[in-house]
């Protein structure tokens, strides 16, 4: 994520004497038996609960430990749970002076058996990013909720929320559905109950809680469900590095390291080369990770083994209650590397099949590859992030679409860019996009001219990764994000009182209409074709402003032809003999087109031509 | 190198009658024992000597295998030499129906065990490239070599011999003495008999011999002995990629695939990229590697294992033979890897202290890592080279210089960069500079900003890795390389009929003494300050356009200061207290001022401060 307009600054001291009814809460409020980590560390937080003693007794689960803190209001508790431990329900009591003064009925769960759940998210998909404030209000009763700080709803402002919901989206699975779309990625759901701006999402104030105006925890789970029987996988978008000044455990923070404290309010520097330069000082590197991404979100230390546990656990949490099959991690390099590889390693445990990509939003290949996992570019560890938001892969395209030819410019940027994936264990894990919510969007960008939209999202949907669309980009959408806010406009149609309607066919304009039906036909055809989703890529060295390569497996051959010149081009196809020689017609995907020869073609102006070689 | 004028296409295919004597030479023409390898293979041409039997009898040498090839006007002889081999002579005799038709008397000497040779070029050195046709003529006798091809002089020209020769540098090595260099680099001083532009240098025609304009073998060895003599290395710029179409071998091939055959004349790509890309097609792979670079400048065909010993013992030969410390490996992605790895491990086998860098002029530090040793960035095999030309740095200390300050421009373009120093095993292998004969000089490139240019030279003489010197950039020599040559001029008093003669002081405007004095007290000073050579980089974010590092060890701390704005700054040393709280004062290594403060520090417009804490 990016900066968001600075708020308030909230620097609130360890708070040791918050009142607080005796038990306020335990987390996680329930777990699972049969989890591959036997270990749990519950959080129970009551007005000075620490002076208790706790008791409890189940079969195969132990206490082990019982963690005091700095602030009297927690205790840590440290389970042990055995693999002969069953389901069921226990009491866990507190007592002062041989008195129970608070009790929780904890339960362990089975996990769940289901087979469409936690499938991961790879190549063969195509994601859709949406914030949920945004898309579709399907639930009125929720717009504005008594008891948040956040009291009013005002669609004319990119600031105030707007009403959308989960309900909204689930409205709308079909339109997403009906696009090609396989996967969807709400920025995050998860309660935010800041005074400004709290449609934001990454300033979470309960890790546990669907935000209300969104909906509900059972919404949600009811959501990735609904998904799943639709043939839709579920991407959560989860913040390991910071939290909303008003999460309720920094108004009475279980102890001063919990986030990282600062003699006076210090930013980080986002500096990503902090953490990979040989050269970087320590100060340097310490205000990169350490210091504030906003005033208005605390930094949490990652380095604290409660602030580890907590996190951890959360994330499992969410996965086995819902179901979902990848996590995004927003702002992945200024987490605690060391922390984020075990985090890694603790997830794929649980859950081997699950996807997991990292926003890294840093100058180049090499500055992004040295995020990803498998140690190609060697930083003493491995980092076991499978995948990156590729953003310099994205530039790479603009400049291939807007840039003047050059030894490296324009669409020889392109070509150079994608031959620094020896920089990758696995580029086919890296996401792929032309825009999200802290960017210009992608028509904006290329000056509305409709030709490179659709070259460019021709280019996204054959090339090598996850590609991703961003809500609305598929209809023209438009806007730079400086000033920040309209990229992130609500899609005409979500609201009852809209009075267009963009979900369906003739809610567009004839032109809207034509960018859907591209994306639509390029999408569907992609969810058929193996050699998009995980063909070998080979690729040519441009040549007169041309840039070829080709996606192919056993089943399918599919050239990609970008003529990035201001006029038609014809070429040869000779040079291309180690992946045409087996063929002599092609379809183009498009236009539904049959050429009968493949020995030199015809390409127009800024152009991207799809052809499945036969 | 980059491409040089295109010259007159010679594609002469295999001649195999050409009018020869019996035995026109062997090569190497004489050996060593005591090699680390015992293997040694002779290439023997005359006219049919395939016809003759070969006998040989040496203590301790064996002829292993003779090998008879396409031409009959070759034979290659395998011989083993054991470790018990003495020096000496024997007669290798050639032998048709019983009767010696030829012979040679063949010398295996003793390993010279002189201290002061072979010692490595590291960086603690400074070098100074130049061209010997443009330095200094210090012998008018070889100006024009009857037999040569190329048979005029005309320093109007910047495409004809002017006249330059090894004398002439030999008798200018206390002019570098002076100015604080400590190792020579020559563009290449073999023979190149071309018919054009001779004076390149690039195109061989004889490996075994010095060119006869610019000496002997004999000179070229003493030359290197004053050098040791005076406390100064010697680097040879060696090509493995191409020779001229003029040399002997390739007038009559030992075979066809002695050189990279193509069915029609086939250019290189340029395009380093095939080499790394994952996705490279292989006839890209194969057109940048075997494509020639010119049409003057046959490609050799480095997987023919003949092609292999002869280069591979060539270059031993000529390190054995004069003492050299180090090699610069001309157009180094061009060659083929495998090959160059397996030369470099038979090359530090027997000189373990000799300097390897490689000439690797690719877009980014990724792309120039890749081809750098120790598999920090893995291609899966170690290419063993153990430095790269750092143009990637260089273009960035442009940037800083030049550029307008941004997130990844001006001064924050040199930070990012040096920030991917992680990508290499040991930068300071790297050779570092501003210009060289293939490039637009310094000067001309900042605009003749005389501020400009100190800065950059003191950012290059305290940065890590091996500064390099053009000649003549000490004296503010300028032009650009399009068009290309003027980058070449002589230097100025290099020639008996020189109006001017900018060796000496009383030659120079006071502006070009400025320039001289500034960087011979530079380049003096770290010539005797270890923390500048051997220490450890720091550098710290960029601020407000000032960027500031550190190179320091257990003796010194020497704090640098670039400061890219227009105007004077000032700026609080506070955030430098790692390296700076064992320090209260400073010396101006430049201006010899003391400072009895470092709190705060006061930085003239686009000057680089070099301070050595106290």
């Amino acid at each position: 994520m990016r900066k968001i307009s600075t708020l308030l600054l909230v620097f609130l001291s360890l708070n040791l004497f918050a009142q607080l009814p005796k038990l306020e809460r335990i987390e996680p409020a329930n777990w699972w038996v049969g989890m591959k980590n036997p270990s749990l560390q519950l959080l129970v937080h009551g007005d000075r609960i620490a002076n208790s003693q706790v008791k409890l007794a189940y079969p195969g689960v132990r206490l082990v430990k019982v963690n005091k803190v700095e602030n009297p209001n927690y205790l840590f508790l440290d389970l042990s749970i055995s693999s002969a431990a069953k389901a069921g329900k226990f009491p866990i009591q507190f007592i002062e002076n041989g008195k129970v003064i608070a009790q929780h009925i904890y339960e362990f769960k089975d996990r769940s058996t289901q087979t469409d759940r936690v499938k991961g998210v790879t190549s063969a998909d195509l994601i859709y990013l949406l914030m949920p404030d945004r898309f579709s209000n399907g639930d009125q009763s929720n717009d504005v909720v008594k008891g948040l700080k956040e009291t009013s709803l005002n669609r004319d402002s990119m600031y105030y929320r707007h009403g959308g919901d989960i309900q909204g989206l689930i409205n709308h699975l079909p339109y997403l559905k009906e696009l090609g779309v396989t996967t969807v990625w709400m920025t995050p759901e998860i309660e935010n109950d800041m005074q400004q701006a709290s449609y934001h999402g990454y300033a979470a104030t309960d890790h546990y809680k669907i935000d209300p105006r969104y909906g509900t925890n059972e919404l949600y789970k009811s959501y990735v469900e609904k998904c799943h029987a639709m043939g839709l996988k579920v991407i959560k978008d989860i913040v390991h590095n910071h939290i909303g000044t008003n999460h309720w455990f920094f108004t009475d923070l279980p102890m001063k390291s919990w986030v990282h404290q600062w003699p006076k309010y210090t930013q980080t520097t986002y500096r990503d080369q902090t953490v990979m330069d040989p050269h970087a000082s320590e100060a340097d590197r310490k205000q990169m990770l350490d210091g504030w991404f906003v005033p208005s979100m605390p930094d949490l230390n990652q380095e604290n083994p409660f602030v580890q546990n907590y996190l951890t656990q959360n994330h499992i949490w969410w996965i086995e209650y819902a179901g979902i099959d990848g996590l995004r991690l927003d702002t992945y390099p200024y987490n605690d590397p060391a922390y984020m590889a075990d985090w890694a390693q603790k997830l794929k445990a649980e859950f081997p099949n699950l996807s997991i990509f990292g926003e890294t939003l840093v100058w180049s290949v090499a500055n992004q590859a040295f995020f990803a996992g498998g140690n190609v570019v060697n930083r003493g560890f491995d980092t076991r992030l499978p995948g990156v938001t590729d953003a310099v892969l994205k530039d790479a395209i603009y400049e291939a679409l807007n840039g003047k030819n050059g030894w490296t410019d324009g669409v020889n940027r392109l070509y150079a860019t994608l031959a620094q994936d020896f920089l990758y264990k696995d580029p086919s894990k890296n996401v792929v996009f032309m825009d999200n919510h802290d960017m210009s969007r992608f028509y904006s960008m290329v000056g509305e001219d409709f030709d490179k939209f659709k070259s460019g999202m021709a280019l996204l949907l054959t090339m090598r990764g996850i590609p991703e669309i961003y809500y609305g980009t598929e209809i023209l959408m438009k806007n730079f994000s400086n000033p920040d806010g309209l990229v992130r406009s609500d899609f005409p149609g979500g609201w009852k009182d809209d009075t267009t309607n963009k979900f369906v066919e003739n809610g567009r304009t004839a032109k809207e209409n034509e960018a859907f039906n591209f994306v639509k036909k390029l999408a569907n055809y992609r969810k058929t074709t193996s050699a998009l989703q995980s063909g070998k890529l080979m690729q040519y060295i441009p040549q007169d402003g041309i840039y070829v390569y080709f996606r192919y497996d056993e089943s399918k051959t599919i050239m990609v032809i970008f003529n990035s010149n201001e006029q038609e081009k014809e070429m040869s196809t000779d040079r291309f003999f180690e992946r045409t020689k087996a063929f002599e017609k092609a379809r183009n995907i498009i236009s539904g087109e049959e050429l009968s020869s493949i020995i030199t073609l015809k390409v127009p102006a800024k152009t991207t031509l799809v052809l499945e070689l036969k």
